[in-house]
């Protein structure tokens, strides 16, 4: 098949202050479906079109933020292939058993130069997206609230973002799609992709280590985007920007927070992205238009809000 | 980079009785660019966001119908590593010269089972999509017609779909995504990817050789689909079929006519697709579903009217 | 209020020829809430954003069609108003009494020249719109299927077109908007306004008397017409036409049918209407775009398939 | 015909700093069309698909705000009857004769407690909206930037809110469709409405006379609305709030504001309603909600920024 190497971003696991608000959120508004829990308490979920068993693993803890994000790839040749380049490269790797997150094969982990931590794998129990394989409906019945298809992206929070972007290059074999540089040309924002879209995976500096500043979920339209804003205001769900769009990306968004002060993004739309298109590169004082190009001003929870 | 072999379709080589009423629907209503000409009379051009020179290319003949349809694959050693294997598989090959389609480097040209003439090419001009690399707005200033962003693929008609299939899975590293079964279950249709599309081309059996059912561009919205159906009646574009949907693919859509009797698509949306996805097969009892999700009933003229 | 005369369409009173399919069809699947049924096994559906306790009244009978089409006028005054400008235009009218249908007041009955019965009521019981009066959320929960917000017209057929069009203007305060002309001239089509909607009702010309064309439901977006049309295509409810739109009244369209063969139509958009605006023609030769203004072409089951 | 008394807005007098950047803003990005000046230095623009002259006034000035804001009544005889009904009441009235305005009849003027001036009309060159009366097309060509269908209504601030509620209903015989109360029950905000739509004017209450928070022109679509918010973006053109969504009204949104700092707005949907629907109240803790349904936050210049 022409795509190889890492397919897509497999899942992201979410510390949650408590569990039981969290799954509200999550399955009741964000429309997320719950497909086990192990006994560590983690519970596990996906988006009603993805194939795989789980893309997000919530986890109570006393603080939120990120566990690990991780990218399935090929296979197991694939697998084995990384973490050599990465052991070459220098980036000390781990393996996590198989069943050590319930349906998923062993999993490589690594950490960034940004502090997170990141994890490859090749297997993960597939079960369906709700539909038949011979001569299926365009979406299934019963599903609730805002239902993403999928699991888009992570963006995180973090120093050496340079360093993050040259490992994910020349390691990962991601593109930089766009870039964000300060007034002395210091790439201090970048946008990963190892598919057709703008981004599977973003890097803003901030001095820090290891924080998340949001797991986006994809819908498929403007109007979903309206829908999924009516929910967050029924709810009252705190909504941080949007509905609005990125120049970054072209994405349509909605910026808001689960419980646990974890931010989501509703992300549609984007462009259809090669490998010989030209990079993007935005300057420092145009980034309220890359990032909020509906109304051009910095939010300035963006900065602050991260966890 | 994580997109390597066959990146994308390329372009589409179309025969027009008569290039002016033909331009008209191409650059006025369907909203295209004209990029260039040349000393056969032929036309370029390209969907706006589409950085490379052209993606359709236009000549008279006495005939409609295409001339052949051509992919980029990543760079040289790729396209010579393509030809190699096609050669290996039993495909002849052969090399028409840079520059023939201006602006296009060396292309290795074959023909497939259903008789379509096949390209393959590395090298294209660069003109850009009308915004800027740097900071750029989410649309060019200037867009007319439909504007679709660009070409997304063909459907072909002809015989030998399952060798079809074959070639392009086993020595083109495509995916099959769906496959149409006759009640012998027989492959009569099939759906094939080289991208996270659901299709990046698609072949409908018929007992002909290298017959053209349909090119298709891609448009952003289902809005942009009812914005496109207003421009093809207020200017009497003959339209097939849509605005509609397809359960194949999940694709939103309209088939409408050019002057010369070649059938365009206006595409959307559908599933973004991984190749660990389990392939969709569609059963005969259920084909007016699969092309005709809104309406069910096969179109008479889906069969008759192909070029 | 500035709204004064005959406010809106109140209800139309279906033949089915089951009522348990029928009700899956309108509320299952169609998203109507059925709000009472009586002792003449009569069921009662209202469309969600309707205060008034229903819009729609089926019964079983041994063929489809429309029992009686109503109006709610302002007040009771107003009722007896039309009545007396019916009776002295020559019209014979007919009281039924309060309760005869359940939460309706008494109702004004009347046969117009097509042969459709007509009423004119002043009092149904009001039941809101799931939300409350005070800080109402913009839509509630539980809607279901396509959930139009309420019944937006009815057409009719039959002969004597001009003589109807003249009643509703000159009795009824209706204003005329839209009108169709066989070649000789003759009016054969009219769309009748008491609103700023383009129509109320509308009558096309058939040699016949009382038959029904369809029921319309209104959608808020051409979102929500394709949502609908999913929704069909996943039950296969039978689709005439649509997703489509008329060059008359400019509205976005899906033509279907009741499980008894009544069509139906979602219907959204249209122009904002004023008693001012001149009237619109259209002349033969274009009825095809005036009707289906994608693709141009008459459905044959159009003219057919009445009831 | 069924509407009668006051039909419509029917036009507004701004006030601008310099009248050549704001007719780029009003022409050229939000798309009204200028029909006329006059020796006053005064320009006319219309929506598209209005068919009376103009609907908004400029005029120079040195500093922004509203001169009048007018209501096309049903002719004469109401205009007649109006003004009587003004005197009665209390309301001193003065005509200002034909021609004053280029194309608009005799105005009746006066000011309501507020401190706004309003005016009364029956008559207005009809323009047309560049449609043929005969098989008209759903859009004409040759529109540009945001193009709304007309000026759909205009939102005041100033003080004696329920004395202006009382004159609209009691002597101009508008309907009360949602109104804001302060923690002690004062009517602190009140929607008005003359035809189906959720406001034709509203007044929100502030220690002022003759305010003007926005002027509201008409789009058909949450799609709409987005190509609006990025036509706002690519033109640097001060964005508030949007595309956002009033709880009040339900209707989707954009705030902005012209060169001068005249507030503006794009507005779409909302519910049909009639004269028997009972009135909405907002209470003082949900006015965040009721005002910025999507976000919920009160926008700091919402209050501060009026003209």
């Amino acid at each position: 098949m022409a795509l190889k190497g890492v397919l897509r971003p497999g899942h992201v696991s979410l510390r949650v202050l408590e569990m039981e608000p969290a799954l509200k959120h999550y399955t009741e508004w964000v429309g997320l479906i719950e497909t086990d829990r192990d006994d560590q308490g983690r519970v596990y979920l996906k988006g009603w079109d993805e194939h795989d068993k789980f893309c997000l693993v919530l986890q109570e803890a006393d603080r939120p933020g990120m566990e690990f994000y991780a990218f399935k790839v090929l296979d197991d040749a694939t697998l084995d292939q990384y973490e050599k380049r990465l052991n070459d490269y220098g980036v000390e790797t781990r393996r996590v058993p198989a069943g050590d997150l319930k349906g998923c094969g062993e999993r490589v982990q690594f950490t960034i130069p940004s502090g997170h931590l990141i994890e490859l794998f090749a297997q993960k129990d597939q079960v369906g997206n709700g539909l038949p394989l011979t001569n299926p409906d365009v979406w299934p019945d019963g599903l609730k609230g805002i239902h993403p298809t999928r699991m888009d992206h992570c963006l995180f929070n973090g120093d050496s973002v340079p360093e993050c972007a040259k490992l994910f290059t020349e390691v990962l074999d991601f593109d930089l799609t766009e870039k964000m540089e300060d007034p002395d040309g210091n790439m201090v924002g970048v946008f990963l992709s190892c598919s057709n879209k703008p981004h599977d995976i973003a890097i803003i500096h901030e001095e820090s280590k290891g924080r998340l500043h949001h797991v986006a979920f994809w819908l498929d339209s403007w109007d979903e985007i309206r829908h999924a804003a009516d929910i967050m205001s029924k709810n009252y769900i705190p909504v941080e920007y949007g509905p609005g769009r990125h120049g970054l990306t072209r994405g349509l968004t909605i910026y808001f927070f689960d419980p646990s002060g974890n931010r989501n993004e509703t992300f549609c739309g984007g462009y259809i992205r090669y490998p010989d298109h030209p990079p993007i590169t935005w300057t420092a004082d145009e980034f309220g238009k890359g990032i909020f190009y509906y109304g051009h001003e910095m939010v300035e929870s963006f900065v602050s809000a991260n966890t």
